[in-house]
Formats: C-alpha cells, sequence, structure tokens
C-alpha cells in the first residue's frame, strides 16, 4: 500500500490514519491532533482492527502527554491518566486498546525521577516500539502459520485482520503475504463481512492490491466453498483471547468455525501475545460491544433495506469456543489446546 | 398486506405481481403480459420464491396459450410447448417452476378432445386451482409446524419463504403467522440473506406490517442469537427437497443449519409437497444457479463496497444436508429421518 496505516508526525502533533471508512472508494489521510479526534477515529472504526488500536492508542496518549503543560510529575501523571481513561473508553472489546495504554502508563511511572519533557521522549519511543514490534509481531506470526499450509492452499479469512489491522503484514494475513513472496500461490476467499464490510471493503481491497488471488463472497457461502473442498484452512485475527482460548473476533467468525469444523478443516486463530489475556477465564467474561441497528439497515444501501422501525440486534463481535479452535498461532510459538496449558507458554517470551 | 404477491388480470391478459425488488421503499404493481415479461420477473427474482414461481408460471403460461391464434390442437400445443420450454429456462433450481409447468401441460394432454377455446378455460381454472391450492397447503404446513414449538418461542428463519413466497401464509412463516393469530407471542429473528437481503427487505417487511415481533440480523449473527438462548427452533423454506432429505435453499441456509445442530436447536424445513423431488436422489444432483458478481460487489450500496475487478463467487442456492435437518414438515404431514423412507409416504397424498 502507498501509505502506512499508522504514523506519527511528530513535526505536527498529529497521529497519522488512513481513514479506512472511506476504503476502497478513497484514499483518505486523517491527521489527527486532538483526544476527542483520536478517540472518534477509534470509535467510528476509522481506526481498527485490534492491533492498529493499540499502536493508534500509544501515538494517542503520547500526543495527549505532549501537551501537557505542567513541569510537575503529579500534575502531569494525573492529566496522563486522565487521557488514558478517555482513550480507553473508545471501544470496549479489543483488549489491546487498554495493553498499549498500560504500557505506556507503566513506562511513565517507571521513568516518574526524569524532567516531564525527558518523560515525554520517553513516551514517544515508546509508541514507536510499540508500532515496530506489532510489525514484527506480524512477521512471525506469518512464519509459523506458513508452517500449518502447502503452496496451492485455499484459505478463508473473515473480517480484516491484514495490514489495515496492524503496523504491518496483519495477523490473519501474514502467512498469505509471506506465502505470496515465497510464491505459494494460495487462493484467498474472503468472507465480505457484515454489516461494516471489512472483508470486502478492506481485505478484498488490500489483498488485491498486492496482487493475491482474492475472491469475494458473502458470509453465508463460507460453508459452501468448504464443502466444495476449496479450503484447506480458515486463518482470522482476533479482539481478546481467554485463558481457556475462547476468542472474541469480528461478528460471524464463530460461524465460520462451526463450519470449519463440520467439513474437517483446521480453523487457526492469529494472535499476537497483547491479545491473550490470562486474566479473562474464558469467553463468558468478555464483554461484547453492541453497535446501532442503523449499521445493519442502512448504512450500506441507497435506500433503507429493512422497513422503518424494525428492531435489530447489532453485536459487533462473537466468541468462538475454544474446540473449535485447531490452534493459536502467536508471535512465540503455535499454542494446541489445551489452551489454558498452552497458552501460558507462549506468553512466557513477552513482556506480560 | 394490501395486495397479493401474484394475481391474475383475466380481463387484460395480465400476471399482476408486486415487484418484490422495489421493497420495502416502494410498493409497486407489475402488469405482465408478454412470456419475456413473465420470464423477465422470474429470473429477475421481482417475484421469487418456490410456491410463488410455481404459480406465477402457471398463470403465465396460461396467458402464453391464451394468445395463441390457431384452432388446430397440434399447433395450439406446438406452441403452448415452446412457451413452457422458454418459462422453465428462467430459473434452474427451484423444482416448483418446473412442476407446475408440467402439471398445467398434463392438464392440456388430458384435454386433447376439447376445442382449443375450451382448452384455454381449462388452463385458466388450473392455474387459479394451483394458487389456491398453494394457499390450502402452506395453512396446513403452519398447523403441523405449530405443534412443533410452544408459545413465546425464539424462532429464527433465513431469507423469504414468507407470504411474498407464496399464494397466501408462506412456508416458513405459515406456523409464525398461524401463532400470532393464536396469540403465541413469538419473537422472531430474520436473517437479512445476502446477497439480496430478502430476509431485511421481504420478511422483516411482512412480519413487521403483519404485526408480529421480529428483530433482524445479519446472516452471521445467527450463531450469537443461537447460542444467547434466544432461538427455541429454525423454520426454513426450500427450493428442492432430494429422495434423501437434502435440501436446497437460499445460500447460507446450511450455514445456519451448521450453527443450529451445535446449539442442539431444531432445524425444520418447510416443503410443500411439490417442492419435493423423489427423482433427485441427493443434494448432490441439484443444480445451483450462479448469479452475477455484482449482486456482491455493488447492488446494494452507494458505490462499490469492494474493489474494482476483485473476483467473486456468488452462488444463490446451497444444500443443507439431510442429517442437518430434524424434519421437513408438508402439508400432509411432518417427515422424520430417515427422509428415505417419510418423504414417499408424504406425496402418497399428493397428486406425484
Amino acid at each position: 500500500m502507498e501509505y502506512e496505516t499508522i504514523a506519527l508526525d511528530d513535526v505536527n502533533s498529529a497521529l497519522v490514519i488512513i481513514d479506512q471508512t472511506k476504503l476502497p472508494n478513497e484514499t483518505k489521510l486523517l491527521h489527527l491532533t486532538t483526544q476527542q479526534e483520536i478517540w472518534d477515529a477509534i470509535y467510528l472504526l476509522q481506526v481498527r482492527g485490534a492491533p492498529a488500536i493499540g499502536c493508534a492508542a500509544a501515538i494517542g496518549i503520547y500526543l495527549a502527554a505532549k501537551v501537557i503543560e505542567s513541569q510537575d510529575y503529579d500534575v502531569f501523571y494525573a492529566g496522563f491518566c486522565r487521557a488514558k481513561e478517555f482513550l480507553n473508553s473508545s471501544r470496549p472489546t479489543a483488549v489491546n486498546l487498554s495493553w498499549a495504554l498500560n504500557r505506556m502508563d507503566n513506562i511513565v511511572k517507571r521513568s516518574a525521577k526524569l524532567l516531564v519533557p525527558e518523560i515525554k521522549q520517553v513516551l514517544r519511543r515508546e509508541a514507536e516500539q510499540i508500532k515496530l514490534e506489532d510489525a514484527e509481531v506480524c512477521r512471525r506470526i506469518g512464519e509459523y502459520g506458513l508452517t500449518l499450509v502447502t503452496p496451492g492452499a485455499g484459505l478463508l479469512t473473515h473480517c480484516n485482520a491484514g495490514q489495515l489491522a496492524t503496523a504491518r503484514y496483519g495477523t490473519a494475513t501474514a502467512p498469505m503475504y509471506l506465502g505470496h513472496e515465497r510464491g505459494y500461490g494460495f487462493r484467498i476467499f474472503a468472507d465480505e463481512t457484515r454489516p461494516l464490510l471489512q472483508g470486502a471493503r478492506l481485505t478484498a481491497y488490500e489483498l488485491h492490491e498486492a496482487g493475491l488471488d482474492v475472491t469475494l463472497i458473502c458470509d453465508n457461502m463460507a460453508a459452501t466453498v468448504m464443502k466444495n473442498g476449496w479450503i484447506q484452512a480458515v486463518f482470522v485475527g482476533c479482539d481478546r483471547v481467554a485463558a481457556n482460548g475462547d476468542t472474541a473476533n469480528k461478528i460471524g467468525t464463530s460461524m465460520v468455525a462451526i463450519a470449519a469444523k463440520r467439513y474437517n478443516i483446521p480453523f487457526y486463530v492469529c494472535a499476537p501475545t497483547s491479545t491473550i489475556d490470562l486474566a479473562t477465564p474464558t469467553g463468558k467474561n468478555i464483554e461484547i460491544e453492541e453497535r446501532a441497528g442503523s449499521e445493519v439497515t442502512a448504512m450500506w444501501y441507497k435506500k433503507p433495506m429493512a422497513p422503518e422501525g424494525v428492531k435489530t440486534f447489532n453485536p459487533a463481535f462473537d466468541v468462538t469456543e475454544s474446540d473449535l479452535i485447531t490452534a493459536i498461532i502467536t508471535e512465540n510459538g503455535i499454542a494446541y489446546p489445551p489452551f489454558n496449558d498452552s497458552l501460558p507458554s507462549m506468553l512466557a517470551g513477552s513482556d506480560k
């Protein structure tokens, strides 16, 4: 792609993102400077995808800290905490948001002896480091994922856990991009992912741009392409993985997993360790964001596509139960069931 | 609803239908007089749903026969057969189309001794009879279906097997309408049914109009509402049932069935015996119509919702394998597995 998904323009004190709500018809960069602008961009899905939200929040909290004028640590830290709490309220489900903000918080606390301007520099470097690490994490997930498939395989993905959801490579798309570089000739099937069509607008867009063989289908066609023998593996991203392996990801993911199980197709969750939350015992403990019904009834249509006044239910995520998951691919290796045993060892190599 | 789904205006030699592609925003009646207009209306889904297609084809072949000028039976019958073959080519998957046309053909052959104007009157009455029988068939399916659920139940349906897909009551919706008349207080969940959104545009519309409690969801949310415990039974229609019970219905039906099985929710196919095709051994023998990729990429959006040039796959139907089906509800009773044994007895009471 021509632009980075997320970038810091420190000279202008701006978080620069591609407005993903405008894709694939328009590539528009947004320069966000205030806390409210950054909160809105996360809430409105102009930047989305758990790892990308983490990167955006880290840069966002740095920019919020940068404009605090006091040189007194306690006053500075109180302002930092207010901004952190505010940004943390923009989306409830992705753990990366609070993960990135807590990591930034920890570095402030560890830097309490420094002068406030020095702390701001520490924060900037930490935000940049989170982004660099994210790209490296994705590359490693791609390498592990690539060991699970063979050249020519048909791969299905849901929503966008792609480059647009991360600093680079994506998570679910990382094996696809690395395989493409190595001539693996994958045939990719992308679920369009209603209601917001991240699969059609983002995944199909970025894979097609990069020259991969991608076929777009409606969500309800996934079982058919599986039954037709066209799919050898499913790769999806995730927003939060519980200690038992239950995985919150974009609504519809669990139906893909249920269908994959019926057709004996391996179902892989690509999970940076930052999305693994051992403090959440099972999927039942994950809060699921509900969004406006207008996303279902009207948002993507020339006219309302449902009768006026009809009730809707619009959960943004679902939980894929761990028995449906073949393996969870992290930057530190591949976790197999039982996940209560395998996930902690994945985290041993990270900073959790 | 204000208008009938399908009506014969014999004075003006017209098939009168509600243009279902304009719902829910506009209720537009179409007056179709030529074979080509009727073929187009079926092909373009202005009239759709297997039973409604059968009724439309019966009226359509009557109107085509009506304008044959020759008084010679052989010339008349040759013209009838050309019209029959043409109308039969409008959609490949629904068996009702050829079922209704064959029934009209049989009555012509049985009337060979009559004068051509008399044969035309016989055809008119047969077309009206097919429509009356369809309403009665649906009512009886509703009565049988109602024995399988209890008041207050949550019911999920996919696509539109409603009043708009039949002469009256619908098939999958017949238990819902009858239950509503009797104060059962069902909570209905309607899958929107991509790509053409028959669930959002038609099912949510007709149930909402009739005062039922209906909630619209995206297809990929069905597993979530099931897991939440909100669904006690699934009712769907069908386009063709094979001898072993494998059922072709709108794309996505099989994913609903797979999810229902996981959550131990009964999955019922509502099938007029006219859709049961014992000559088709299994679902593998059912031809699945593929439609234009633009239905996936552009049709329902203000702008294209996928990148230009991306590949698509757009099957209009899928086959739900019989092991996923709890029972098949016909106007002659409820067929349980093994369907190879139970389906023939359902047909014994009909004219097959």
